[in-house]
């Protein structure tokens, strides 16, 4: 399980504890300041309704994997990636995707098990932001964004080298911006919100309203809706299917829109794309760039970068919440 | 010609310089840092094509405030506020409405009357955002927005206490965030920008609008578009005029949808409105704030006030303009 090793340095190796928690499964492992996963584990998220039970279980992961470490360490920290995580409160908060309703501390829970260490948390976008910054193609931007193109949309954003976490820590969810008022429904209860375009439920959504407007032969005539995925768009894409290529314009245009519009607020030097989408490469970045420079602001034109993430996918999720606590460390200027 | 005096404190008494560049006119004042102006000046920036000439008059026109002034004072510092102004580099970049074309690095040219002294430059409504923070309705805030409805829509965000200056440092351009793609012209050359619906020009331009879409009588059926004035609709709204109430509440669907949008991004705790469309008061704020929370996503409702702004209109560009020395000093510790 030892996935890479840390560099040799002299005396003991600082390392963080990096935990991601999903709908389906936790991911968490111990990361250096390098940013190599030393030790990685697994455990089910969704089968723990108790959430103290939950923490129980994922602490003897975490025991378990300090015991294969093979050099002296000190821990520094724990950083947490979660959905509806609360920054300034330590809190999940009525997640749609998790087992535990309601609010729950889950940070001051957590604590019992790291008294003496910063235990920190915020949601996976601003963590993949950090993650970008620390261990990515960020390293030396100071205004930039990271949207994650998963089954949402979900976005973090640098400011002068700082995460954006708004007064009461839910800033940078771009994702629900409404771009048409009257436009597909959401799972947030609302209309029209830009995940529900760009994501990968997004792109299954454009396909299918394109076999509804067109006449053509494709491939996913014979697929139903529950069955298709969009690995399955990327790849006929990849493959010159003109419906799937169409359905990735349709993707990088309200992308692109939604894009010139959030530049004009923060106006970030970059902006990431992260997630699966972005396997189609030319396919989605092409038309996400194009779209944003037409629709951009002259003044602003031709000034902001969209990139590829500079993270491998896999270990994106451990090393953005690891990267909550290199963050602080850089911070203090320790 | 001094207008409030600055309350007596031992010994010598610090002021700021400042100034605030319209396209018509720019007027400067002396501030000191209870927010009085002491003293207050004018000078037509249109006649002034020669930058170097108007710096000048400029010059002079502040060393007559300086000989009224009746006590021992210290100059901290000259703020100014003026249209397409990047406050990194201290010019005035490609300005529609100024009489300097291209690129003037005004802040370097200014500094030969003030050597030694701090001179800094931002946009209006950055300036008028951190003018609410020293001196008006956000004195004890950190995250929030100042809105400024005149002829066109500006917008300062202040986050975590500091202006949002973005990494080229024109941030903050929420009156050209488009809300309509295929909607109204605007004169930055694009379509559907939020100012062409939400300013002076933009509720002229819906009161046309609905004389078009309407039959019933109205008095601005006897006006012509260029002898009407916002004012005219804001007098007709307050006097229960049908059609005036209308156009203030399209205009308040427009902004507070807009606002919905932004709010997911920054998360302010308050949105403040300045300038002409507020004195509308309840004609302007009831739908902006209704529209804004109907469209906001649910984490996020019945959390962020719309308010006016606490500056005195007459005032709000000197002070604003000021605050950006005050400001410094405050960062500074002084």
């Amino acid at each position: 399980m030892m996935e890479g090793a840390c560099q040799i340095h002299v005396g003991m190796k600082k390392i963080v504890i990096g935990i991601d928690i999903g709908g389906t499964n936790t991911a968490f492992g111990l990361v250096c300041d390098e940013g190599k996963i030393y030790g990685q584990g697994r455990l089910s998220t969704q089968q723990h309704p108790d959430v103290d039970r939950y923490q129980e279980e994922l602490f003897l992961g975490i025991q378990q994997l300090l015991r294969l470490v093979e050099f002296e360490y000190e821990i520094i920290g724990v950083g947490i990636g979660a959905p509806n995580s609360n920054y300034y409160k330590g809190t999940i908060e009525y997640p749609a995707n998790l087992p535990w309703p309601g609010v729950t501390p889950f940070v001051e829970k957590f604590k019992r098990f790291f008294p003496a260490l910063p235990v920190v948390m915020t949601n996976d976008a601003n963590a993949a932001a950090l993650g970008e910054k620390i261990y990515g193609a960020a390293k030396n931007l100071n205004n930039f964004v990271v949207i994650t193109l998963g089954t949402g949309l979900g976005s973090g954003f640098v400011i002068n080298g700082e995460l954006l976490l708004g007064h009461y820590g839910f800033a940078g969810e771009l994702g629900h911006v409404i771009i048409n008022h009257t436009g597909r429904v959401c799972g947030c209860g609302r209309k029209g919100c830009l995940e529900t375009y760009v994501s990968a439920t997004g792109i299954k959504r454009t396909v299918f309203k394109l076999l509804a407007d067109k006449m053509g032969p494709s491939e996913f005539r014979y697929i139903s809706y529950n069955d298709l995925t969009a690995e399955m768009i990327t790849n006929a894409a990849l493959n010159g299917d003109p419906l799937a290529i169409e359905a990735y314009e349709y993707t990088g245009e309200q992308l692109g829109r939604a894009l010139a519009n959030a530049v004009l607020i923060t106006e970030p030097e970059a902006i990431f794309l992260f997630g699966g989408l972005t396997k189609a490469g030319p396919y989605i970045f092409e038309p996400t760039k194009r779209y944003m420079e037409q629709y951009m602001m002259t003044q602003f034109r031709n000034k902001v970068d969209v990139l590829p993430s500079g993270i491998e996918q896999g270990n994106a999720a451990i090393l953005g919440a690891a990267a909550l606590i290199w963050n602080e460390m850089l911070r203090a200027g320790a």
